[in-house]
């Protein structure tokens, strides 16, 4: 049985479809149980709400655990997690730190749960920094962006574990055997790059336990050209985040251009099915978020406009990151 | 008369597109000379061409200055602007350097402008480092990006630079009053940061001679958010080329999805007019190119890929920068 604590509380669309992705994910999953972390007043509310709306709740995979605090986006992570003991992530994360959980999900404040999962988790011994990995959408499928967001002015050895974390998790929990692993670059030349770079292109080039193929430019990440894309957390955070104004932009000019005169309405009208089939591809949410590699349990952050699809999808993704075994083979990597 | 020195062999349409571009430019603008520098049979024959497709051509202001060799995209920058004296970009750059000419514009390599800018152009005395800056096309217009590429492991004094120059810059040659600066950052709280944001931040925020906004997201940039973009050049590279990776693969999808079914095909049909007149707000070549901002002089790198009507729009730039006196009111900053 794979345990799951869910912060019910954090996120732009919590509790509601928190608890459902939660709910849909054990009735698809019956190796699957999900502490529901939060207010259980609120909680219970936002069970009856489901039942009467005709979604079947199996009570024996799900349990409700009493966190009366919450964590808002505005507050200052450290404070957060310092003085909200009784938080719905802090309460959380401390089933995974006392091994009541494998694994920890949650849409709510990024910087709370990266201050949190260093805190109250804790990082596996010998890993020196743990980074936020996302999943991003590709051409090709997905690649893992480490580290988009946990820590800036990274040295060197913090990216060489990133890129063995990273190998890792792609290969086991996504399911992409042998994946290419690249460093974010200004070129694809050897001799090309920042201090950082010039440092770590060498090492990672040495290690016989990754497929280390070289620098990536960052034209090149949407097109799929590698699985695993380590690069200091400023950069990553960059990237992650243009990635998202870009697509966000274009779609948004695009829809105004459809609907600007009326036989391009009509002609949208009629693209309107292919494309979304198209565009589904670039949908991140299907993915379920992004995870936190090194720590004594599986962390996952996802969006902060998570739906049900996305939290489910997170949640399932726990099943893999726990069945493979992930943390006892980054652990056998360290003891190498 | 403002002249400009044009690279005729570099980019991958030379050397048609690059003379096209010029021969217009001097047809729309009296008081713009351009230097053909390159291999003159070939820019003779390309004349030849033009003419006998109906252009008219002004000889009085195009005048060819012989170049024999040509540096390519595979050269390692320093070496080919070293070795390569009789090079276009080589032969073109003296003349801004010898101030036969305001201003240099290529679509060839941007290593060797970058190298040839600091070498042969030469920086302007008091500026540490001369950033490439780009203009990125915006849902609102456009902004200007430094440094996008010039240098990497940068410090807050040349970042203090960049957004003084890139004031003076959008102000005078785009024509954005009291230009809004704002600093690449992973959030926009005054503590966030790595350490060079973490000290450039309050020296931007004391000067009282930029219009400094604060902290920008990179998911921002897309809606236009700032005017003047400032970051080490590592991370404006990786924000230069993602922001092309993320626009073509959807694009692409998109075409893909509107070509995917017959109905959609009929949809793509009636709406394409309509989306054409959408996305040409995102077309970065009307803005014609990325200027190298601190030189004596100007040096404006075009995209590789440019047509007439960038090296055209290129070149009427340098008529602004000129006018506006440009370096004159860097030179101004830099005494004070």
């Amino acid at each position: 049985m794979i345990k799951v604590a869910l912060d019910v509380m954090g996120g732009d669309n919590a509790p509601y479809e928190i608890v459902k992705g939660a709910v849909i994910a054990v009735n698809e999953n019956k190796e699957l149980k999900v502490f529901l972390v939060g207010q259980t007043a609120v909680i219970e509310e936002t069970i009856n709400k489901l039942k009467s709306e005709g979604l079947s709740v199996n009570d024996s995979l799900l349990e409700t655990v009493e966190a009366p605090e919450v964590i808002t986006n505005d507050e200052a992570p450290v404070m957060a997690i310092r003085r909200k003991k009784d938080s719905s992530i802090s309460v959380a994360m401390r089933l995974v730190k006392e091994e009541k959980a494998d694994a920890f999900v949650s849409a709510g404040s990024t910087g709370a749960v990266l201050v949190g999962g260093q805190l109250i988790v804790g990082r596996l011994k010998g890993i020196e920094r743990s980074p936020l990995a996302s999943l991003m959408p590709t051409q090709k499928g997905v690649s893992l962006l480490v580290d988009c967001g946990a820590n800036v002015d990274s040295r060197s050895a913090h990216l060489i574990q990133y890129a063995i974390m990273g190998s890792i998790y792609m290969e086991n929990v996504i399911g992409i055997k042998n994946p290419k692993v690249a460093i974010v670059n200004v070129g694809v030349e050897e001799e090309k790059g920042n201090a950082l770079v010039k440092e770590t292109y060498p090492l990672l080039k040495s290690r016989s336990d990754i497929n280390f193929t070289g620098s990536i430019e960052t034209r090149q990440i949407p097109y799929g050209d590698a699985d695993v894309i380590v690069c200091d957390a400023f950069v990553g955070n960059a990237i992650l985040k243009l990635y998202e104004g870009v697509a966000g932009v274009l779609l948004e000019e695009i829809k105004k251009g459809l609907l600007s005169t009326t036989i391009s309405k009509i002609g949208a009208m009629l693209s309107k099915k292919a494309l979304k089939n198209t565009l589904s591809a670039f949908d991140a949410t299907k993915h379920g978020g992004a995870p936190m590699l090194g720590l004594n349990g599986l962390v996952v952050k996802t969006h902060g406009n998570a739906k049900h699809n996305e939290i489910k999808n997170a949640l399932i993704q726990c099943i893999s990151f726990k069945n493979q075994g992930i943390n006892d083979k980054i652990k056998e990597y360290l003891s190498e």
